[in-house]
């Protein structure tokens, strides 16, 4: 295994503690629990918005607590999703009276200790709403979901949904909207390597020289085809069709676009890939409002990409303008 | 070879049309030239600063283009220089009659390159003035360089000189301040695999499963030290101590930070750099004024990652803040 690490069951406290190390004046952390926190509450009155998952896809999650997205995230160890006691204790650490909003991604563990918090925090007298993003076209049920999966698109909720709580909407809002953008985004993916955990040490699944995996999962999880490896214009097109067909996607449609690289795919192979799709949208008579190629939601070390399409309206689009203060940022 | 692209000998092409495609208001290209240029000019009597490299290194060069940023930057083949032709092309499309700062990290063939760039502008009354990037400590000399290399401590004077160009300052100005950055910064990295260019499609060197190359250039050539792999607080001390005793760095300087990763290591592991780097200029009485933790110089899709430390000034924070509209974002 080659990580820069010291021993493999400490990665995500460590990782947590340079985060705070790195943002002193903005995030904070709850002791043993794995909890990022604004430093500063939002004002009284408005919605909290937290989310969690298992580490291993940064700079999802920990890396959006900030003003204008998360109020708090939970770390889970790598690959395995935070505890119910965690997610709880972000949530009361940022209530501010008008209630907590989870917003998670469709995995079985995920929605269970989600589903846990939310118990924990009814009894507390903390109101809690909880919203599903499954956004993965690949697949119908996987190794660690029931339905679809939910990847890289979620971000874009994320963003939309934690612009709309820091101007002010009510719970109610937020939920539709955030509904709203799950029912309009379709994301595809493909890995050519497999990612290593570091308490494995090995890499999660084999995989040929000249193979990839078309509409892998987050975790290394089947997808829909292992095939021979394709040209970047081949397998682009391949899952950007399967999105466009999936919602379905419409001549005059306007788009927020997502070029996600896994984990170990460089940047200039993600623009070669958002050329591929920039040029699909265009022969299709689709708009695209902005696009977004980076690293979002990654499988730790994966080689390959995932492509999201959102359908935006007028308020989705004003609310993925809405500025941000993450410490996942450039300069 | 495991890499999301067509023909290898359209990489950085494709690269470059997915880049302008992804910001159609904000960047143009230069036909058949590799040129990325803003698509507004700075306002008449600013300084135009130009950049450019062999491809490979992204972010590094041609997603810093923008305002606040650089006003153009030729993009060589994959880890060979950008032509004098290119470059001359680029720096004429952007003088607006107070001349062009050319910003050039330390290696032979760039060094060459830029010099005849600067010879041809000359011919036709474009002033041109040329500044040497060389943070790297770990080796005097190296394959494609005589003196120092200049690695990712580079783009810190990217940001602080482009931003005061950005504000009019004048060219003397300019090089004074992109020469006081580079003698007040250093770096040192570290490989854990190779990288492999799309041409040759094997590593470029070979390494064995438990070793690491230390002060490894950005083209894979050789550091300092082939060693068995350290754990990440052996390996990141060293690299800072290096760094801090080169300068030397002392009690009660003030510093900004970059952990910089090489292309394949993710977010995580650069945040646990980042936690001990902090620790180390704790104790040794250094401040940190603020922190860049991602990639900003990369070796393709090599894991490992590089430590800059710049002892800042006044005139350095204000211009690190300086706020920046480049393709290299988040949100």
């Amino acid at each position: 295994m080659k990580k820069i690490i010291n021993a493999p069951e400490n990665v995500v406290n460590e990782m947590l503690e340079g985060l705070v190390a790195a943002n002193p004046e903005k995030l904070t952390l709850i002791p043993d629990k794995r909890v990022i926190l604004r430093k500063e509450k939002k004002d009284a009155g408005k919605v909290a918005v937290v989310t969690g998952s298992g580490s291993g896809h940064e700079p999802d999650q920990v890396f959006y607590v900030g003003k204008g997205m998360m109020d708090a995230a939970a770390a889970g160890p790598v690959f395995a999703a935070p505890t119910a006691d965690a997610i709880y204790e972000a949530a009361k650490a940022v209530d501010n009276g008008a209630g907590v909003l989870f917003m998670v991604k469709n995995y079985t563990g995920d929605r269970g200790q989600f589903g846990m918090a939310a118990e924990l925090c009814e009894m507390d007298g903390i109101q809690v709403r909880t919203v599903i993003a499954d956004d993965d076209v690949a697949v119908k049920d996987s190794t660690f979901t029931a339905g679809r999966r939910g990847v890289a698109g979620a971000i874009l909720g994320y963003k939309i949904v934690c612009a709309a709580a820091e101007e002010g909407a009510s719970m109610d809002e937020l939920v539709e909207l955030a509904n709203r953008v799950n029912a309009n985004v379709r994301s595809m993916g493909f890995g050519l390597t497999s990612c290593t955990t570091p308490a494995k040490g090995t890499p999660t699944f084999e995989i040929g020289d000249d193979e990839m995996e078309v509409g892998v999962g987050l975790h290394g999880e089947p997808g829909r085809e292992r095939c021979k490896l394709k040209t970047a214009d081949e397998i682009v097109s391949y899952i950007t069709e399967q999105c466009l067909e999936d919602l379905p996607f419409k001549e005059g449609d306007e788009v927020a676009v997502m070029v996600n690289g896994l984990g170990g795919t460089p940047l200039m192979e993600l623009y070669i890939v958002y050329h591929i799709v920039a040029k699909i949208l265009k022969k299709a008579g689709i708009k695209v409002f902005k696009s977004y190629v980076n690293e979002y939601c990654t499988s730790i070390d994966m080689a390959g990409c995932s492509v999201s399409l959102l359908r935006v309206d007028d308020r989705m689009k004003e609310l993925l303008e809405y500025p941000v203060d993450i410490p996942y940022s450039v300069f």
